[in-house]
């Protein structure tokens, strides 16, 4: 395993993280400057973060700071109650699939939607196979234009207490079982958060190997958590074994970033970025 | 599938559900007799409600109104930080098997425990496969007294959400992986709240069959989910296919109870136990 105590080379901010900071909202440009100021290599940026400051500033901004992108959140969101919201889905993934270029990530992150209204709090159908259909038929859609384009895209299975709401691939081996259903171009999203519960994840981590392990997301999984979204845990506050993933993601080929994110109205939303950012450095070495 | 539209005959109720009435505490003997009055022919009590009471008094209560069970709540927490724990663990299941052949259930629930200590927020280690090599051992340990007395032993998996806290066991393919390496006697309580969002829990049914289906347990999830553990919906409120999965556990060979498990500080404990059991009877036809 790679040794990170010597610096944090191999750490990135999701700007998730500190997208709130003392509980307000701050703009991109800022969150770049700051990580910038400290020494931090790479970034995965929110689309919507991207559009409130200008995706040809952020680009330049980037460059002129020699920020790298772990990747690009996100496209997906396939399910739809109609044909004409499965198009918009569509539509809008194949933008991303193009600001992710203009950015040169190495992947567009796809958290792929689930039952369509159930984030508004009315699901419009319950039927979540017909949801994975549509995941299934959108991805491969999204995906003949990412190879076009040269961006991989990176399937991110979320934790089965968000499979109503926001993705309806919730393990590693459904997402793997798609991925090879479709072919090159696409891998996965490897966030602890979402797959630290799996009694499969160690035979999932190694079949997806280096060719599939696109991106690799740290933080924690706290006792009690207290929201289903918005309650993640900085890593070593919580329960998740992190050196044993890391060494399961290592040993199967992973050699990237280490992207912490970090959602957390709670908490971590509430603080200073300066405490943030030196806690995720620190840490970052017993990860 | 069975009509449940004539009458109520295949409900049980899980006495968690109204243990709490008007938020209040109620004793098991006074929700015995609430569902004996609205010709409720089963219930699936939980241990310490029962021993609040007294074993034989709700032993003797239970035959007098013919009332039945569908399963005892419950053995297990097996994982511990030291021998003694381990033992303790096997001692408390023990208990309970003699318990649920007093009350002559169909079966004893198994809810496995998982990181010791994070229950109470502080796991005492974080290896997550240690906890479940004990589970391992503690089902197969609990199993050969088990099948001495002939009581089956049903592993309930829990949602990923609880396999911190509650249960290191969290798909039916886990559970039905030891159940086949542990042979006769034991299967699983199939409960929607905990599996529902399993992409493979078509096929994982279809493979537990008749044999290993001994529970079946209903309640609904809702969006947006407020509580990890204690904001289950009713039947009917949330986005589960309810007549999809019980078609699947029929076609299985289920053609047992329909036990409705729900616990809701934030909502059902409120209420008035009228409107909850009036409810549960209503909402089966549909389910």
């Amino acid at each position: 395993m790679r040794d990170f105590s010597p610096n944090h080379d191999w750490l990135s901010i999701n700007t998730a993280t500190i997208r709130k900071q003392r509980g307000a909202e701050v703009p991109l440009d800022r969150i770049v400057d700051q990580c910038a100021e400290r020494g931090i290599r790479a970034i995965s940026p929110w689309r919507d973060q991207v559009a409130a400051v200008g995706l040809d500033r952020i680009a330049r901004q980037l460059k002129a700071h020699g920020i790298g992108l772990s990747g690009y959140c996100r496209g997906g969101f396939y399910p739809a109650p109609d044909a004409a919201g499965l198009k918009a889905a569509l539509d809008d993934t194949r933008r991303a699939i193009d600001e992710a270029k203009t950015l040169d990530a190495p992947c567009l992150v796809l958290v792929v939607g689930a039952l369509p209204g159930a984030l508004a709090g009315q699901a419009q159908y319950k039927d979540i196979g017909r949801a994975r259909a549509e995941v299934h038929d959108g991805i491969a859609a999204s995906l003949e234009y990412a190879r076009e384009v040269g961006m991989p895209l990176a399937i991110e299975p979320l934790h089965p207490m968000q499979a109503a709401e926001r993705a309806c691939i919730n393990t590693l081996e459904q997402a793997l079982d798609i991925c090879d259903q479709l072919g090159e171009g696409i891998g996965v999203a490897c966030d602890v958060y979402h797959v630290w519960w799996d009694p499969k994840l160690e035979q999932q981590i190694r079949r997806a190997g280096k060719k599939r392990l696109l991106a690799y997301h740290i933080c924690d999984w706290l006792v009690p958590t207290r929201d289903l979204v918005s309650d993640r845990g900085m890593m070593g506050d919580g329960v998740i074994d992190l050196p044993l993933i890391r060494g399961w993601v290592e040993g199967a080929g992973y050699a990237g970033f280490q992207e912490v994110e970090i959602f957390s109205e709670l908490d971590w939303w509430k603080r200073d970025p300066d405490e943030v950012l030196s806690t995720c450095k620190q840490r970052l070495r017993h990860c």
